[in-house]
């Protein structure tokens, strides 16, 4: 194996698929990166697993891929990485001297780095499942963005612990859900498909950080992967296993109060309210009727805090709830919306908070029984 | 008690004084800030009887003081600084309401929080000792920089945590040292004093964080303590007690070899060595004659670096010699200077760095055996 490649492409490559990689995974051939030359391209794979990442390199000029001797590597994540960014020089020259011992040098900076045999990585099989669709690489970003926040952390569920996609026909329904709160989101498609999955939160997170302009992605989905193409870029996961609990008869239709307000309003209501916390989690009241909104919240032995709000309007008889401030925060925060709508059928029972701009989402939150 | 002051000026003093106030100090008291009110200024005072910070707001047009009850309040830094930082108006309403509970409030916000009793805040002396003398801000603030890094994190030899200050006549020397390397810079004053006084590193840190502006900084020096006035705030010290070690036939004023090369040159190569590293520690190691310096490391099972650097100069015989890569990084870098003079009495000998442009400073470094 002998050859160069421009530095820039060469290192913003190992950068994308070094993102899959995890330096703690049990099988110590994914600690590396694997590359394999070709005389017209470059591989590069990196995976923990649960989430691969492949990334060609097709020679052109920017690319100034010169290949001497066709072959694979496999060298650790960490230091390839760091060594590609260290050597000051617009090419990289990279070889094999010994068994897996390589050199990689640039503008007289030269390092030998011992690397890992390419048989113990792992096959991973990146076929495209056939049920495809496509979708703007924004709208992507949105619906991962406004669903994965409201996913369990708890692993004694592994299936709350990604957001559910299920699509009967050219809309695709997402759910995301810890128990105390639920995201929805709907999109259009132009296929005409049937699929019910769901992707670890990790995984989406991971696709959404890949996203960087607006573009067209495809999304294929099979019975076990999901594979994503941003940008020249195949990011494929595993899915988790097991049903989706049936959310949709836990979502109220009707309304006994709706409070319409503005947005930076009530966050920044919320956000003077959080720092009255019990053990760090910080449990707001809202008090209103159609003269006003009160927000308070108080810290054992610290203090208390009160303030009114600005409303647009308030509909329904007076209301008191408890609901937590942080799952109010994200939730208002991911609907980027100027004017929201919080919709409540009783001081016990979920209430609903939707955007005025927007009905392709809906956040969900429990409120908190309180003694007082 | 029960005034109201401008929010911008008010939240600007609480947050220098909270700079030395420890939330994990064995004292309740410190951790809060004390505010004493009279009617034609505020007192702020932060303390963790290490460092205090006093700072005086004087009534002006700006600050808007309006006192109705003149009095003392010790409240716990933290919630403070958010709740002034959170209330979204031009003025902050503060009032007694009963005992150590106060009300603080601005525009349709309002917290009450529970304070502390003043009367056990510890009784700091902030009388100014005659020992003192005026230094520019910028000048005392690379002091600081260019030694206070080189002073040893071992608690176990208490006075080699701080920066010695020596004076007899109108020249102060400043040395700091860990054993292993040490550094030292002079200054002028205009006053003609006698002292050796040793300051602790987390102090000067904290007068260098207050450093904003070029302005002539007051300080005085006393037995026990050290003060100094930035910008209206005075910074109080303890000394660290014990006798300074002395270091000045540490310093060799022979040399065999000069290496003469531009900082970026070498930090650049230095900063390529550093990824070669075993436990966490690298060690660079540096060949150089007339015709070339070489900087080498390696990293066992990893791999190794290798490359050589443009010098200006190289004068005396051949040498090879070890060092820890942080040390001379750390000591380069704050030279802020464009070339520098490397000068070597041997391989197992202290080397030391000067800049070409200033002679106020000097780095050593003692090298590390190696068995290869």
């Amino acid at each position: 194996m002998n050859f160069k490649i421009s530095k820039r492409l060469f290192l913003n490559g190992l950068q994308v698929v070094s993102r899959a990689v995890s330096s703690i995974s049990p099988l110590p051939s994914l600690s590396g990166i694997k590359i394999d030359i070709t005389k017209d391209k470059m591989i590069l794979t990196g995976s923990n697993s649960d989430i691969s990442i492949q990334k060609e390199l097709k020679n052109d000029d920017d690319l100034k891929l010169v290949v001497d001797e066709e072959g694979s590597m496999l060298i650790d994540s960490r230091y390839l990485v760091d060594i590609v960014k260290k050597i000051d020089s617009d090419t990289i020259n990279i070889e094999r001297i010994d068994g897996q011992l390589y050199k990689i040098y640039g503008n007289d900076a030269e390092y030998k780095i011992n690397g890992m045999s390419t048989h113990d990585y792992p096959m991973i099989d990146f076929n495209e499942p056939s049920n495809k669709f496509y979708i703007d690489a924004y709208t992507l970003l949105k619906v991962i963005n406004q669903t994965t926040f409201a996913t369990s952390d708890k692993e004694n569920k592994p299936v709350l612990c990604g957001v559910n996609f299920k699509c009967d026909g050219d809309t695709v329904e997402c759910i995301a859900t810890d128990s105390y709160r639920l995201a929805r989101k709907y999109f259009k498609i132009d296929e005409s498909l049937k699929f019910n999955v769901t992707i670890p939160r990790k995984s989406l997170n991971e696709i959404a950080h890949s996203i960087e302009k607006d573009e067209k992605v495809k999304v294929a989905i099979g019975n076990n992967k999901c594979q994503f193409y941003v940008d020249n870029t195949l990011i494929q996961s595993r899915l988790i296993d097991g049903a989706y609990p049936e959310t949709s008869r836990l979502i109220p239709t009707e309304f006994k109060h709706e409070l319409v307000v503005d947005s930076r309003e009530i966050l920044n209501a919320i956000d003077r309210a959080s720092l009255m916390r019990n053990d760090g989690v910080y449990f707001v009241k809202l008090v209103g009727n159609e003269d006003s909104v009160t927000i308070s919240s108080k810290a054992d032995d610290i203090g208390s805090y009160s303030g009114s709000i600005n409303i647009e309007s308030w509909t329904g008889q007076p209301l008191s709830i408890t609901f937590s401030g942080r799952y109010i925060l994200e939730a208002i925060r991911t609907l980027e919306a100027s004017t929201i709508k919080i919709s409540f059928s009783g001081d016990m029972r979920p209430f609903v908070i939707t955007s005025l701009d927007d009905n392709s989402v809906l956040q969900l939150v429990l409120p908190v029984r309180t003694y007082n």
